[in-house]
C-alpha cells in the first residue's frame, strides 16, 4: 500500500499535486466562496490564456518572477513561449491593450492556476492556484482601502476567526534608502537584513558604511517598525524625508478608510516587510491565517506595471493562494467537502424506471443524486454508499410503491410512499 | 484603433485568447451550470495537475494526441515533462493509482483547460476549455446511457433546444473490418473515407481490393448507415459477423434505457463516426447545437484506459468543449453576461462614510455593488455606470437622509431614506 503511493507519488513531478475529490471539493468551495465576494464588490471576471510570448509576458515580471517561468520554444511560431506564473501581468496586459477603450475605473477578478520554478525542497509548490482581482485607475488611499477590506471580508465569508492583514509600504523604505551612499551589495545586504528582521547583523553592516548617524538610526529602526497603529506614530519621529512621510501620511489615510469599514483590528503594520520592492510602488499587505506561517493572501499597489505595456494607469490588487488556504483551513473545510452527494438509489428486480424517474425527481428539487446501476445485493450498495459518504440510500422493492430511505449517518429508516418522493415539496 | 488591435493580438501566440468580462462571465456561467448538472447526478470533483511527466501522461493517449501534445524538458528534474491535452488519461492514472483502494463506480468530474499544437489555420483553439465526467467500474448499457442522459441534460440546464446528440459505436465497424484481407494501408484509406462519408471513393478503393461480395456491401453501407433509431434495424440486415450485431445490441440497450430517461427524441445514430477509434471501445458520442458545425461535447466508452496505469476497469465519461459551447450559444447568453453588477453608488461630498455603509448593507443582501470612488462630477459617474453596464446608480447627497436611485435601464428615478435602503428586505 505505501509502496503503490510511492509509485503513485512518483509518476507525478514535483511540486504538483493530484487534488482528489475531498480536497477538490474544499478547493471548489473556497473559489466559489472568493469569487461571490468580488463579485459583490463589482469586480467581473476576466481569463487570459495559459500561453504566452515569453517577451511580452517578462515586460510585466519582476527579477524574482522572470527567473521562475517555465518557458520553452513554441514549434509552431518558432517563438519563445511561456506559462505565466503570475496572472496580474496578463490583465495589465489585457488593460492596456483591449481594454484601453473602456473607462477607468475597471474593476476585474480571475481564478486561475500559474507554474513557478521552485527550489526543489520538500512541499514547495510549482503549480499555484490564484483567485485575486485588480482596481484599475485610482490612485486613492480608498482604492487601496478597498483591497485591504475586500480580503478581510473573504476570510470572514470563508469562516476564518484569527486571521491578520499585514501591511507595509515600499516607499518608506525607499526614502530611508534615497541617496544614501551605499553600494548596490551594500544596499541589497542592508534590504535582506532588514528582511530577516536581523537587527544585530544589520549593526554590523552598517558599521563599515559611511552613513551619518541620522541615516543609521533610520535603517536600524525598521526592522523593529512593526506592531499595531501606534507604528505610524513611531515611524514619524525615526524618518525625516519627505518621500518616507510621504508613505506614512498613505497609510494614515488607508487606516482612516478601514476604520470606516469596522476592519481595522484585523490590521497590523510593519515597515521592514520589503516584500514586493521590485514590483510595488506604494502599500504592500499579506493575509495569515493564526498558526500558519505562510501568506495565504497578498497584494498591493503597483502604479508601473500597466505602462510597460504602453497604457499608464494607477492600479492597486490582491490575491488569495488557494493551496494556502486550504492546507490552513483544511479541517474547518470537512463538512463542506463531506455535503456533496445526497443519496444513492438502489432498484431492485429488472425494471429501472422507478429508479430514474425517483433520481430526475430529486434532481430537479436540488438533490446530488446516483443512482447504483451495478447488479449487487442491497447490502454491497448499503456498504458503498457508506464509504462513499452518501448521506442516504433510498431502496426501492419491485413493484413495491414505496421508498424505504435509509439515513446512513444515524442508521434511522422511513417509508415513505414513491409518489411523495417524486412530489414537489418533498425534503430529503 | 484596429491597428491598436491588432498589436494587442500579436501579443499572443496563435490559437490562445483572452476572455474579457462579457466572455468571461458567459464561460463562468457555463462551467457552473455544467458543474450543477454533474453535482446533481452524484459526480463528484477531481483537480489533475497541468504539469505531468510525458511518458505517465503518453501512456494514456491516443497517436492524435501524443502528436499534439506540448512537452520539454523540465530544467529541474531533468526529465521530459507535458501540458495535459486531455484530462480523461488524467483522470484514469489517479483513479489506477492513489484512487485504487475506493469501492467501485466511481463518479468523477472535472473542470479544466488543456492545450494542444493544432495546425496553423485561423480559428483552431490551442487552449480548450473541458468540463467533464469519467464514470468508473460499470460495463453495463445503462452507464453509457446516464453518460448521454447527463448530457442531453445538460443541454436542457444550458437553455439549449435544438440539439442531437449523435451517437456511434467503434466495434461495428472493427466487426466489418476483422479479418479481412487488406494491407494497413487499404483499411486506414477505407476508413478515412467512411468517416468522410465519401461513398464514391470508397467505391473506388474496394475495387481493387480482394474482398468478397458480402464483406464490399457492408463496408459500401457504412458511410449511408445515419439516422433516427430505424438505422439500427437497417445495419441488422446489413452485417452478418457477431461482433457488429454485439455492438447494435449494446446501441439498443442503450437506446432502451434513453427511452426511460426521455431524451430519445434528440438522438440519432452514426455507425460512420469513426471518431475515437484509437481509444475508444464501444459506444461513442457526440453532440451538437443546430447552426453550429462542430461538436460542443463528446464522448463515449474507453475500457482499456485505466489498465494502462496498471488497473483494469471498464469506464465511459464525455466532456464538454467550453469554448465551441460559447462560440454557439454567444447570443442566447447575453443576458447572463450583463446580469453582473447591480448598483454603482456615489457620494457627494467628503464624508464616505454612507455610502460604505449602504455597500456593506447591499452586498451582504446578495447584491454586487461597486462605489464610485473617483472624485468627479455625477454627470462622468453615470456615464460610466452606464457605459460599464450597471443596472442602477445610488446617488447619496452630502448629508442627505434619503438616496436617489436611478434606473440605468429606463431612466426612472425614485429617492428613498437611507435607513431603507439598509434595512434588511430592501430591494433594489
Amino acid at each position: 500500500m505505501s509502496q503503490q503511493i510511492a509509485a503513485a507519488e512518483a509518476m507525478l513531478p514535483k511540486g504538483v499535486k493530484d487534488f482528489l475529490p475531498i480536497k477538490a471539493a474544499k478547493i471548489e468551495y473556497l473559489k466559489t466562496t472568493l469569487q461571490g465576494i468580488f463579485t459583490q464588490w463589482g469586480f467581473r471576471p476576466i481569463i487570459p490564456p495559459q500561453l504566452e510570448f515569453l517577451d511580452a509576458l517578462e515586460r510585466g515580471l519582476g527579477e524574482g518572477l522572470r527567473a521562475k517561468t517555465f518557458r520553452f520554444d513554441d514549434r509552431q511560431s518558432g517563438q519563445l513561449v511561456a506559462f505565466p506564473p503570475d496572472i496580474t501581468p496578463q490583465v495589465a496586459r489585457i488593460v492596456a491593450t483591449r481594454m484601453r477603450e473602456v473607462p477607468l475605473p475597471l474593476r476585474l477578478c480571475y481564478q486561475g492556476r500559474v507554474l513557478r520554478h521552485t527550489e526543489q525542497q520538500a512541499g514547495k509548490d510549482r503549480e499555484i492556484f490564484q483567485s485575486g482581482v485588480e482596481l484599475i485607475g485610482l490612485d486613492s488611499p480608498e482604492a487601496d482601502a478597498e483591497m485591504i477590506a475586500m480580503a478581510v471580508e473573504s476570510f470572514q465569508a470563508l469562516g476564518a476567526k484569527d486571521f491578520t492583514i499585514d501591511i507595509g509600504q515600499v516607499e518608506f523604505f525607499r526614502g530611508v534608502m534615497d541617496g544614501l551612499p551605499l553600494t548596490g551589495v551594500q544596499a541589497r545586504e542592508v534590504q535582506e537584513a532588514i528582511a530577516r528582521k536581523d537587527s544585530s547583523g544589520l549593526k554590523t553592516l552598517l558599521e563599515s558604511a559611511p552613513l551619518n548617524d541620522r541615516s543609521r538610526e533610520e535603517i536600524l529602526a525598521l526592522p523593529r517598525l512593526f506592531g499595531g497603529r501606534e507604528v505610524l506614530a513611531r515611524a514619524e519621529q525615526v524618518v525625516s524625508n519627505d518621500r518616507s512621510r510621504r508613505a506614512l501620511d498613505n497609510l494614515a489615510r488607508i487606516l482612516e478608510t478601514l476604520e470606516v469599514y469596522g476592519v481595522q483590528d484585523h490590521i497590523t503594520f510593519d515597515l521592514g516587510e520589503l516584500r514586493g520592492l521590485d514590483y510595488n510602488t506604494g502599500v504592500t499587505f499579506q493575509g495569515f491565517l493564526s498558526g500558519f506561517g505562510r501568506a495565504v493572501c497578498s497584494g498591493g499597489r503597483y502604479d508601473n506595471l500597466t505602462a510597460r505595456y504602453g497604457y499608464p494607469a494607477p492600479a492597486t490588487g490582491f490575491a488569495f493562494n488557494i493551496l494556502n488556504l486550504l492546507f490552513a483551513l483544511d479541517r474547518e473545510l470537512d463538512a463542506v467537502a463531506l455535503r456533496s452527494s445526497d443519496a444513492l438509489i438502489f432498484q431492485a428486480g429488472a425494471d429501472k424506471q422507478p429508479a430514474q424517474q425517483v433520481a430526475r425527481a430529486l434532481r430537479r428539487s436540488g438533490y446530488a443524486v446516483a443512482r447504483d446501476i451495478i447488479p449487487r445485493e442491497l447490502s454491497a450498495s448499503l456498504e458503498y454508499a457508506k464509504k462513499m459518504h452518501f448521506r442516504t440510500l433510498i431502496y426501492l422493492g419491485e413493484q413495491s410503491a414505496e421508498a424505504r430511505i435509509i439515513n446512513l449517518g444515524d442508521g434511522s429508516e422511513r417509508m415513505v410512499p414513491i409518489q411523495t418522493v417524486v412530489a414537489d415539496g418533498f425534503t430529503l
